[in-house]
């Protein structure tokens, strides 16, 4: 249902500076967005390696402890030590200890902004760069959600410590504040909603539980943005193919006269992810309304099937604006692209 | 360091009646503790399982939709049955999809009291029974923790949604009002304390995460007891091989001038759970002040070694009194025991 932007891609690794000289963006991609004003800022997730690497020898970003913070470092292993698993390209295992993980790649976030929502100029420096515990591996995959005027940004910190979801908040897309861990792991995908709602704050999660259960859409609610409860289980997989593995949230909440749309991620059996749009109460988003059967849109272009990661349509940010829906949505891992839909042929398809 | 009580084991699966005539009792183990006026009470985990499965067929307690709420059935299957997987005698797994699963016992919360801390007398009724879509499987591991005059419980709520943990509240042990999933999964082993600190209320939880990091101690803050953030890892595994596979919480935090005593679980690459202490600030709950080397206790006694699950001792209440640390525990999945130590010989091995 998503025509696709002849633009497309809208933002690709080499249009933007890496943060170190020795480091290069092998990802530009699952940016949250928001309109502000007359500009559509994104706040990319940039994914960089280390450049330089000898063969024989896979060199890891890292964060170290450095006198009250943190800075970054790289590590270098030799790809012969037998002490170390290489297999996975995305990770170096320990094999005494599987949880002693490096990963072979570090995200930061990155604003890029446009006056005409398809033509983006990127920041050369990040805005949020990992810089704590939680996020020594990185920080992924932001939202943007303006609530009562400020702008907030949730965003996935990945440590060793596992997955979380911290929160952020800035006026101005300079100074950012951040607000800490707002879901310990293993949790990501969290998608706000824009305003209160019969009181209070509410948001979707993911949990990826490691016993029973499978990650699956949850919503909790809150009183400030910062302490969340009152959790319930929201949307799950489904039989049809193309969300019978696991599902997450997607772009912040959009409001609607039809309800709350929210554009979230399909995943199969085969890793090929889609997307697909859900329909809430507006006056009780605990309430599903409508859920679209089909995808919204799996990945067809090139740009969309090979990349860093091959076959992934991910949304973290999305507009409506003159009957028309605008994703934005990662593809492949590795860049960033926007498909639109008429919001009133959505209605049809959806039945409402 | 924990002196076993002469009379253990305190309660059996003998000494409880079952909630249904056509189920028995597996269990009476992880009990939460409080002492109420001139009573210690007791809330059980009673694990139940269906008593007259025949031959070739196994049968699993079950909850199923009944009108506006829930009730209590039976599931048969024959073991024959090539669709699903028997080889765990916990659980049924289908084998097309292993997310779809069955425990073949259902856990529900019981109340037994006692004048002298040690003589128990079980009530005969369930006083929390699973009862709900996040209680499908059953209702495990309770904490009390006297709060500005009322009794809270938490306890973990299993289902096939994932094991998560919940909150509800008596004033009298005989009315208990739900107050809804706090953690959602995986999130078990929540320790509450007693009063609120810099304004807040506290608790210790245990994520279990999927992809990375390990199942460890995590703590929260909260305005209100439901709504939870702030999260921070507090402790971890150890190299010392009794903690070296996962820890959780174990009791409700205990007030002292030294400071807030937590005992806790460490469990080995062989499934042995033993006993351990941490001691945190009494002003700022996120600083470890001491943690002991070596375990307050490890299985060794028969009821301690052979049960349900062997090998376990797993401590869901304890009470300081008289100068005294009474740890109440659960041994083996299947019996309630108690142990004691001097508090000042716990200072000494801890080194404060």
């Amino acid at each position: 249902m998503l025509k696709r932007w002849p633009g497309n891609p809208l933002v690709t690794p080499e249009d933007v500076r890496p943060s170190r000289p020795d480091w290069k963006v092998d990802g530009t991609f699952n940016a949250g967005v928001a309109r502000i004003g007359d500009t559509v800022v994104m706040l990319l997730r940039v994914a960089e390696s280390v450049a330089d690497a000898a063969a024989g020898e896979v060199r890891v970003p890292l964060l170290e402890p450095h006198g009250e913070g943190w800075r970054t470092t790289t590590r270098t292993f030799r790809t012969d030590d037998p002490a170390h698993d290489f297999s996975d390209p995305r990770m170096v295992r320990s094999r005494a200890d599987p949880r002693e993980v490096h990963l072979t790649s570090m995200s930061h976030l990155r604003v890029a902004r446009s006056g005409n929502g398809t033509d983006f100029a990127v920041d050369d420096a990040p805005l949020l760069f990992p810089a704590d515990r939680y996020e020594r591996f990185g920080c992924e995959d932001a939202r943007l959600t303006v609530i009562e005027g400020r702008c907030y940004i949730n965003y996935t910190a990945v440590s060793d410590l596992g997955i979380a979801t911290a929160l952020a908040v800035t006026d101005d897309f300079t100074q950012v504040e951040r607000l800490g861990i707002i879901h310990a792991p293993d949790n990501r995908d969290v998608c706000l909603f824009p305003r209160r709602i019969a009181g209070s704050y509410w948001c979707l999660h993911r949990p990826a539980p490691l016993h029973l259960g499978a990650p699956e859409i949850w919503i909790a609610r809150s009183p400030d943005l910062i302490h969340w409860g009152e959790h319930r289980h929201l949307a799950g997989c489904m039989d049809r193919a193309w969300e019978s593995a696991k599902i997450g949230g997607g772009a912040q909440l959009i409001e609607t006269e039809k309800g709350w749309l929210q554009i979230y991620h399909g995943v199969d059996a085969d890793q090929r992810y889609s997307l697909g749009a859900l329909l809430l109460d507006l006056d009780d988003p605990r309430i599903v309304r409508a859920r679209l059967s089909r995808p919204l849109a799996s990945p067809v272009e090139d740009y969309e099937r090979h990349g860093f990661f091959p076959d992934v349509l991910f949304s973290c940010g999305a507009l409506v604006e003159g009957g028309e829906l605008r994703v934005y949505y990662g593809a492949a891992d590795r860049v960033m692209a926007l498909g639109t839909c008429a919001l009133a042929d959505l209605w049809a398809a959806m039945g409402v």
